[in-house]
């Protein structure tokens, strides 16, 4: 039996239709001895009615049939009788009236439901242990389009701009200084090993040097680097790079990407261009560099009014040129003890000696550190926070950047604290886009003694800075962009170096990467560019997170079919395994267990 | 300077006109006190007129200026000079006169010449070294864009028919018992390892089992076999799964694909429904199970003919239950002794003794076995092969695959000799697409003596056969399907099974793999069916091949940006490597180099 339609297919239109329907039974139930059968697939539901009495040859087979169970039903469309239509179906005015059933399989009873709500509860473990059922759920089949469609979304629109499409090798090779990476024996090399790639990037270097001029790839990229919620394995990475263009073009075309994959995908039309805004202010008014503007709660910098304070921590953190940040939690007074002692280990855990606070109740100002404040001082506070009853302000001083930290993390838990008393509201479909702009190209490492590049070495730096790469290298900003949506860190990406003498300059003189390595490292990029090499830019965006975004959820692993758990484990397969002293044989490898394993 | 156009846009419409090109140095040359270079982007060539002695600014620089450099021209578009025109060109009526001049880089000179005909007699090593240089030849530049055309058609092609692209992992289990994989070692489980995808089978029947129904994915693949020109350490695959199909629905969806392939990237119109032919049809006709059927040349059997006869190697072949099967040569007895020992040799590769013949020149059939034919047998070779004067006939008695195997290879050798002398044109655009179909579901491994799947063991028995699954295994046909163009196999796939309980027969009581082995492997899958499985068939195809065969090349390596060599390596980056002992020691291995080497 095939089916002739599909389950949200038949209306009243069809009415008195012969039809086959094929799918999961999703509900069964006998009412009054007749049974009703909601058939599921891809597409939707539609009723069956099955009446065994008057059809002796379905009673038999619809005995054994139980939910998940995988028929197909041929019969009439009817409509169903006054009264018991269910106008939120596409097919909730008719039922299927069936004369004939075909079995193709009977499932035995799921582990867990597979409704939202309660698949929602189940522990993340047992649906990644039975995936082939969580992605039956309404939600995970959801999540599985959207992600399609965005890729379609993304591929159709650099099409459409003349980008190509190349695929790099996913077999590349070892770089140990940069992130760790997964490693492949050679069979036929003994002793020598590929590198799973990272990303493009070098590639698509090497395709701006070969003329491509406009390349994208949606690539696999694996990291060998701990797990979390928003981290896996292997990822998918949009990453493109064009020739010939400058910062604003980069910013006009992942606009217009972004834009068609939310009309595309959401139906929602975004505002272009997107905001921007330097690192240095980013940080010093959200004190991170993936500000998530859908609420405020802004950090003040108050070095000025505490350089010559009689409160000694902030007057000496000045002193040492660093800076005293505040933010007014408003209307948090209310803040529980237990709330408190988080945020003071948030602050710790950034480096904070303590979280100092002023709490305004009954029109009050309680805090251990007030009494140090001058009255100009409170009155600068006052002015500037708009402190009013009810409100808590919490400072930090440090070295800037880690002030700024401190007061970015605390912003976030304020506002989730704020959020769970209803008194910000924050929707995950309120898209704050933002380019951070105008990153040092340069930070300076402590634990190497010597500055490393802030994204990575390839960055070209900003044209008018040029000038301080040996004099003054921290002054120097990178033709680097960072996308932020929300929070998040959509992607990255710059303006690249073209010039071999600058790029071999900023390995060796700046960086003070040893010339052997840069030497095996990168030598076969230095000397491509010596046959041609355009300028170029591009990006790379994470498409999981993309995805989730999209979805509305946290968890990249929701938006991803066949994820691995935290400790890199695919539980449905069972992989990693150990495997057979003949393949470590023909790999010319030997495991070494540690002793304490 | 950024530019106003690209390199085929400007006409005699555009004339007058202030633009800025920029682009690389194809030629430059000196004429008369006048420099002409013709100045190239990825969409074409311009020519580029400037005059030193009137420009003293441009003068300086141009001289430093060799081909592949790459700059950025400003000027004023002018027609050329009555009679240099090149109507060939797109921008041939037009020069722009330069009035400014930037030098982005300055190539040196490149090691090979970058247009096709040079680059093709390049080494390929020297080809894949400096690959930046070879993907500007405007070959290899067309191939990247077929390659895109191709990806990008098959994407339009199954979206449209609401199939979904779902991502699976490159990181697996290892399957000790299928074709050699990749191993990746895992840090946080010492001694344990994931396997690189060889496909994405399971997880695409998983997907079925999920209710996902329509499934595809252009997908990177990994298999550590032994490289030729059309194989790859890593491959893509167009990978596709439906539930709720036969196997006319899969022929339909796949021919519709590559219509829509061939009409897109070629603008040429397939003849579908494809022809389809038994794999036994396909073994007595062509002796091969991918037969190019661009041309006759076909096998005969003759096993009836020599059952009785005189000449006990024919004779005793075919009471052993063998075959003896011939081929005619047309007007190819002119063959060199060279050209014989070379198909012998062939024949002898395949097992055969030897390679019996029939040479007709002069009226006279000239061979060292005809002395023993009747006149009975002569003349039924003669009919049947159609024998003329220039003939040469070939033999192969064996048992009947065996026999089939040899002819089939001698057939496609000959056919390029018969080419050689142009008495035989083979075009590769003329398009022979073919099914081949109703293979053995199971093949008998002497060396095992067990059966083996002949595909794999997921394939549905043709359900008129599956009776004798216990009692005569090698009766049951497979619904198995291989598509074929032009002696290539394209693809193949196949109706699977979805009964948990025939799949466990098939595993354990007909392939006989051992119970442990088949809970280890196959378990999970197993055990998702249990859950309802729908009936659910599809196809993978090799993109690397179908792409070569679109650009016309018959090295896969030609369609992939960084192939690697056959030894597995990378020659541009210089990978595989060795590697640090730190990183040997985070995966828990260490190194075995061979005494030998």
């Amino acid at each position: 039996m095939k089916s002739t339609h599909h389950c949200a297919q038949l209306t009243q239109a069809d009415i008195g239709a012969s039809v086959t329907l094929a799918g999961w039974v999703d509900t069964i139930r006998d009412q009054g001895g007749i049974i009703f059968i909601d058939l599921r697939d891809r597409k939707g539901v539609t009723q069956i009615k099955l009446e065994p009495l008057s059809n002796p040859g379905i009673a038999a087979a619809v005995a054994s049939v139980k939910p998940e169970s995988v028929i197909a039903v041929s019969g009439q469309v009817s409509a169903r009788p006054e009264g018991t239509a269910n106008p939120s179906l596409p097919t909730g005015a008719i039922e299927v009236e069936a004369a004939a059933l075909e079995i193709f399989n009977i499932s035995d009873t799921p582990p867990f439901p597979l409704d939202d709500a309660g698949g929602d509860k189940v522990n993340e473990d047992l649906r990644l242990t039975y995936r082939y059922l969580d992605l039956r759920r309404p939600k995970m089949r959801n999540n599985l389009r959207i992600r399609h469609r965005a890729t379609k979304a993304i591929r159709d629109y650099f099409d459409a701009q003349e980008f190509i499409e190349v695929e790099t090798p996913a077999l590349f090779k070892s770089t140990p200084e940069g992130a760790r990476e997964y490693l492949v024996p050679s069979r036929i090399h003994p002793g020598q090993f590929y590198a799973l790639s990272q990303s493009p990037q070098q590639f698509k270097q090497i395709l701006m040097v070969a003329g491509v001029e406009r390349y994208f790839q949606i690539a696999r990229c694996f990291r060998d680097e701990d797990l979390r919620a928003d981290r896996q394995m292997e990822f998918t990475q949009v990453d493109v790079e064009a020739s010939f263009i400058d910062r604003e073009d980069v910013y006009r075309i992942f606009e217009g990407m972004l834009k068609k994959v939310w009309k595309d995908v959401l139906g929602t039309d975004i505002q272009t261009p997107f905001l921007r805004m330097p690192f240095t202010e980013a940080m010093n008014r959200f004190g991170v560099d993936k500000p998530d503007l859908r609420f405020g709660l802004e950090l003040q910098d108050f070095s000025e009014t505490f350089k010559s304070s009689a409160f000694k921590v902030f007057q000496s953190t000045v002193a040492k040129g660093g800076a005293v940040k505040a933010l007014n939690a408003k209307s948090l007074a209310d803040i529980t003890q237990g709330e408190m002692k988080a945020l003071e280990d948030a602050a710790k855990s950034l480096g904070a000696k303590g979280l100092a606070f002023i709490k305004v109740e009954n029109g009050e100002w309680k805090s251990p550190i007030v009494k140090f404040f001058s009255d100009a001082e409170k009155a600068e506070l006052t002015r500037r926070l708009d402190i009013a009853e009810g409100d808590i302000v919490f400072f930090a001083a440090a070295e800037w950047e880690r002030a700024c930290a401190i007061l970015g993390r605390i912003r976030l838990d304020v506002a989730a604290l704020l959020q769970k008393r209803g008194r910000l509201a924050i929707r995950h479909d309120d898209w704050k886009f933002l380019w951070v702009v105008d990153f040092p190209l340069m930070t300076y490492d402590e634990a190497e003694n010597r500055y490393v590049a802030t994204h990575h070495p390839f960055t070209a730096p900003v044209p008018e800075d040029a000038q301080y790469l040996d004099s003054d290298p921290k002054r120097v900003r990178g033709q680097h962009y960072d996308l932020v949506l929300n929070g998040m860190e959509l992607g990255g990406g710059s303006i690249r170096i073209h010039q071999p003498a600058l790029q071999k300059k900023v390995f060796e003189d700046v960086l003070k990467i040893p010339q052997d390595v840069v030497e095996s490292r990168f030598g076969y990029m230095l000397k491509a560019f010596t046959y041609g090499a355009p300028p170029h830019g591009g990006i790379a965006f994470g498409l999981d997170r993309l995805v989730a975004l999209l979805c509305g959820t946290t968890s990249i692993r929701d938006v991803i079919a066949f994820p691995k758990t935290q400790k890199g484990q695919c539980l449905m397969t069972q992989s990693p395994t150990p495997v057979t002293a003949k393949q470590l044989k023909d790999l010319h490898i030997q495991t070494v267990i540690p002793a304490a394993e």
